[in-house]
Parts: C-alpha cells; structure tokens; sequence
C-alpha cells in the first residue's frame, strides 16, 4: 500500500459525532445544579468530549502531550533571534524535565513524549524521546520546497504512527506541542498560503524580533510564497513546499487521534498549523480538535478561525512546546469532571427555575 | 474601637509590592529557557506572587475558595428567574460536595468554605460552613437602601474575620465566589454607580432572563440609582444602599487578604463587584487581586476595567460560586511552578538569543 492510500484510509475512518451522544450529554447539563446553559464553552467541551469518546460517563485517566521537533533551512536567513542548536538543546531540556512544558505536564499529571521529526543532530536514545527523523531539517523555503512529496507523507505517517502508540498506550486526549528554531516562518507562511491573506498580516515576532528583523522575516515569507506557488487547495502540497517535519508530524498526530477517537488540543501558532492541514484534509476532524490560548503570534487568530474553534485563554502566550495546550487539557479535563460530579436538581433537591 | 476606625486599620495595612521583589522575580524569569516575555500573563502572575509573598521561593500549598452567601429584597421584583430559597438549596449542594464549585474544588485540590452572610434561612452547623450573618437578606433596593451603614461595616469586618481565619489555617492564595438569587442586580447598580455608567450597559440575563425580562431588570436597577442616589465617590456609601451582603463579605475578605499578603482571585460579577468596593477604598489592594475569567454579565467588563485587572479565561461563564476564580487559581499555580522549576539557560546549557 502506497503512503498515499495509508493516509486516505486514516482520514476515511473519521466519522462525525453522533447526535445521540451530543443530546443524551445536553440532557444530562441541563440538569445539573446551575441556570442552563451557565458554564459556557465548558458544557461544549463536555458535550463533544462525550460524544467523540461515545461513553456518558467518560473518563479522563490518560492525558499525554506529545511535543513534535524540527529544525528550518529557512533559518540560513535571519528569521530568529536564536541559534539553531537550540532545537535540540531545548529537546534534552525537556526531556530532563526542566523546560515549561515539562514542568506544566507534572502540574496537569500528563505524560510527555518528544518526538524527533527532523532535528539537526544525532539523540542517544532517552525515556521518553521517540526517534521519527525524516532528515535533517527542511530546506530553505525561500529559494524552493521544504521537503519532497513524499517526504511530507512520511511525516505525517511518523506522526500517525505516534497517536497508534499513544492509542495503545490508552491516552485519553493528547495535547500537540511544537519545538524548532525558525518554525514560525514556515507556519505563517502556510496560513497565508491557506487563507490567502498578505503575509504582513499573518506574520508576527517569533521569539522577538525587533521591527527590522519582522521586516525581513515577512520579507522571508512573502519570498517563500513566490518562489513556491503552493496550491492553497491541495493542504499536503501547501505542507510540502512551506512546512516543517515537526508540523507535519502533529497534523498526522491530529489525524490518527480523530481516527481513533482521542481529542486533540491545539497549542499556539505552529501546533495550529499542523491541526489546520488535517481539517483542510478533511473537515470532519475538526470535531476532535479542542482549543486552548490565542498566541500572540497574529497569523494564530486566521488559522483558529479557518479552522472554527475559538480559544478559551488569552494568556499572550507565545513560547510552543505545547504550553498552552497543557493548559487547555486542564479546562477540557474540568468541564469533564463536572459533567460526571454534578448533582442534577432532582438529587440535590434544589428548585428548577420559575415557568 | 469603632467598626469605622477598626476597618481603617485593616486599609491602612496594606503595602505597595516591593520593586525589589518583582526585580528579582523578573531577573528569574528572564533567565529561564525560554525566549524573555514568551509566557505573557503567567510571567506577570509569577511575578507579583512572589513580590505578595515576599519571597524568592515562594510555594502555594494551601489553596482556598470562600463563597459568600446571602438573599437579596430587590427578589420581590421580577429580577430573576429562580425562586429566592434557591439560595440556601445551593449552599447546601456545595457542602455536600455536589455544586459546579465543590467539583472544580476538588479538581484543583483546594479547600472550600462557604459564608452565610445573609441567607433568608437558617443553617445547622456543617462542615465547612461559616456562619455570619447580618440580617435575613438585604431590603429591596428600588425601595430605599439595602442595608444601613451600621450593617455594611459589620459585613465588612466578617469578611475580614473569615479571612483572618484563613490566615491562621495557612491560605496561600483564595477565590473569592458568591451564591445569591438576585445578586446580578445590585451588582450591575453598583458599577453603574461607580463608573457613572447608564444601567443599561451595565445590566445582563443574570441566570438567563429574555429581552422582556432585561428590560425589567435594567428599569429596577435605574429605580434604585434614582432612589438612592448613592455617592460615587464613597464605595462604602455605594455598598450600602445598593449592595449585599455577601459583596459585602467579598469585599473584607479582599481588604483583609491584601492586609495579610494574601492574594485574591476574582471571579465573575459579583465577586468583582466586592473587590471593587476594596479598591475603591484602597487602590492599593490592587496588586493583590488576580484576575480569572471574564463574565458574560456585560458589567463585568467594566468593574475589571476600573480595577486595572484583564481577564485571561474567556469561558463564557456566568454561574458565580467561585467557579471562574477557581479555575484562576490554577493558572496562578502553573504560573509560580514553571517560575520555580523551570531550568535557567546556564543551568541547562542552552544558548542564549543573539545579541
């Protein structure tokens, strides 16, 4: 079976929510202990998380943040504040256990995986760290593709096959993480290519460029865009030829976890990319796909809309590794516990509003 | 001594941050691996928790939601859809563990007490309930003030009680929630009172009224503007004539917690509306409170913008409890974890941006 039809059976077996879960869910927050309708975004977490695990009282034991890392050819050009040996130098970080992730999935209780899509540099094996190298970093997408066709679906194989480890692993919802120095070039480029929108206005500061050095990474884009001509309604192409192996790998993630009926939380600007080809693959996955935080990052809020969910926290977060995401678990994981832990007002013997 | 004199003492108490603390606070962050500024608000947090707790160090073992109870006069009026005994009904769901806010308890692992101020009933002691009440519910507010001054200060100073109470158990951080039929009322009078703001802008569906019942609501609050003609300048005149008792509460819990270097966490309308009335006394509780989500309740937006704090959860909430406050203290807690665990770069060996 050829890679292409490996991922055309993945993106087939997405089924929408059914109806059935979604009311029986609704029945069940109407009647709890509070005006109807009170908790907002959180009884429509609870409500889809009900129905994409198809149980009325699910659990939520197993949560996992996997976090994708890649290195960028475009960082020959000065997108970035920082060097590129901070890619793998942040990877051993977070897998000592020292990074914000890391210390923000021991606060939540998650497991975290790191995933080796493309770094440039060679890992010892470590607890924890997952080898899927496709190469060594992408090439430079302002003088042509990021990668190969196939390369791309390789990628978003290696992510796939993560989520069957996650899935056997019994992850409950999984939160998609990003690390790589220069990806949020390619990331705004994507949007741009996606959306159709100015590069201007989807390209923001990274990791804090001053105004010269945005000028130069729009610049970057708008040259990446040119030289490129990706086809804005063929997503794989618009990954092959502006994205990253670390992007590919969580839109693979995004796919396998709908497939298999796991949620997935979007984190900021790169992480959204990823999740953005997969809902442009194919739409019915955007009912697996939970939001987080709005990222500083300007092109965030056009992919968040293209993809039709809205973000719950506004922290002007914008550091990846999938920070935001963990937080996003927490309130998933709160509306679930109060779906299953609140009385209804027969139980609680409390007076339903006047008719 | 005088309930006057013994209030001024507590405001009196009260000291700015020390630029000192938040110096070195920031010094921290900025060393760790992450680019400076990436993790926005939770930086902010980091940074003002340890300048509260005055320690480089600072730990956050004992966390703690108090949600004021009482029952309001303006209930003769058509301000609500639920019946007035709702209120002890739901004090007694939260204690037996079964309300919005004894499961978001749980989940964040902190300890909840709930304070009658001024329920329409009377309780049997139970655990966890703090009994203070004032009177039987407040008087109706389109007819004249809702309580005398006399009872506004004696409200205050419970809440200041409670939170010396809290004090002794070791409270490091607390929300602060209420639970009242009616209590959107005389909060939305309040901000329009002290913002000088028309009721109409200020005034929401509360537990969900239609447009018919709004423009009740929103005609009860301008009558009892007219009636009372309360002094904007005066928050304790504000209180009185147009208060709780339960805001009340709120609002010497936030007083007596900024006096004890206790940080507060707002929660939605009312509870903001307490802690405005702190920091119209003292504009210097204002480094004290934390801010959580922002209330569907259109006066929300208003008393946050007065008190200088912006919301960072977007939830479409409007349940009240302490629910929004308590999911807040989460992100107070991921904010100094990740400030005091998190590597440095050099202690990582991570490479620093380029200069």
């Amino acid at each position: 079976m050829t890679l292409d039809r490996e991922l055309e059976r993945y993106l087939k077996r997405v089924e929408p929510l059914k109806a059935e879960f979604l009311d029986k869910a609704q029945q069940r927050l109407d009647n709890l202990t509070k005006p109807q309708g009170s908790l907002g975004n959180l009884e429509e977490f609870a409500r889809r998380y009900v129905a994409i695990k198809e149980n009325l009282r699910p659990m939520m034991d197993r949560k996992m943040i996997i976090t994708f890392a890649g290195d960028h050819g475009v960082t020959e050009d000065p997108v970035s504040l920082y060097p590129r040996e901070v890619t793998p130098q942040m990877v051993y970080t977070i897998l000592r256990q020292k990074a914000a992730i890391s210390v923000l999935a021991r606060f939540i209780g998650a497991r975290i995986w790191v995933v080796d899509m493309g770094v440039d540099h060679d890992f010892e094996p470590m607890e924890g760290l997952i080898i899927k190298k496709v190469a060594r970093g992408t090439k430079n997408i302002t003088k042509g593709p990021a990668m190969s066709r196939d390369e791309a679906l390789r990628a978003i194989m290696a992510g796939i096959d993560v989520v069957e480890k996650a899935f056997q692993d019994g992850a409950d919802i999984i939160a998609v993480g990003d690390m790589g120095i220069g990806n949020t070039t390619p990331s705004s480029a994507m949007i741009a290519a996606i959306s159709q929108i100015p590069a201007k206005e989807v390209t923001g500061r990274g990791t804090g460029l001053d105004d010269q050095g945005l000028e130069k990474k729009v610049e970057a884009v708008e040259t990446a865009l040119r030289v490129n001509r990706p086809d804005s309604r063929d997503p794989l192409d618009v990954l092959t030829k502006l994205g990253g192996f670390e992007i590919a790998g969580i839109t693979g993630v995004t796919i396998g976890g709908a497939a298999h009926r796991i949620p997935i939380v979007a984190d900021g600007l790169i992480s959204t990319a990823g999740i953005l080809i997969a809902t442009e693959m194919n739409p019915l996955i955007r009912a697996y796909v939970f939001p987080s935080h709005r990222s500083v990052e300007i092109g965030h809020g056009a992919m968040l809309e293209r993809i039709g969910i809205a973000s719950v926290l506004d922290l002007s977060l914008r550091l990846g590794e999938g920070t935001g995401a963990a937080l996003g678990i927490q309130l998933v994981e709160a509306a679930v516990r109060i779906y299953n832990e609140m009385a209804t007002f027969d139980e609680a013997g409390v007076s339903k509003k006047r008719e």
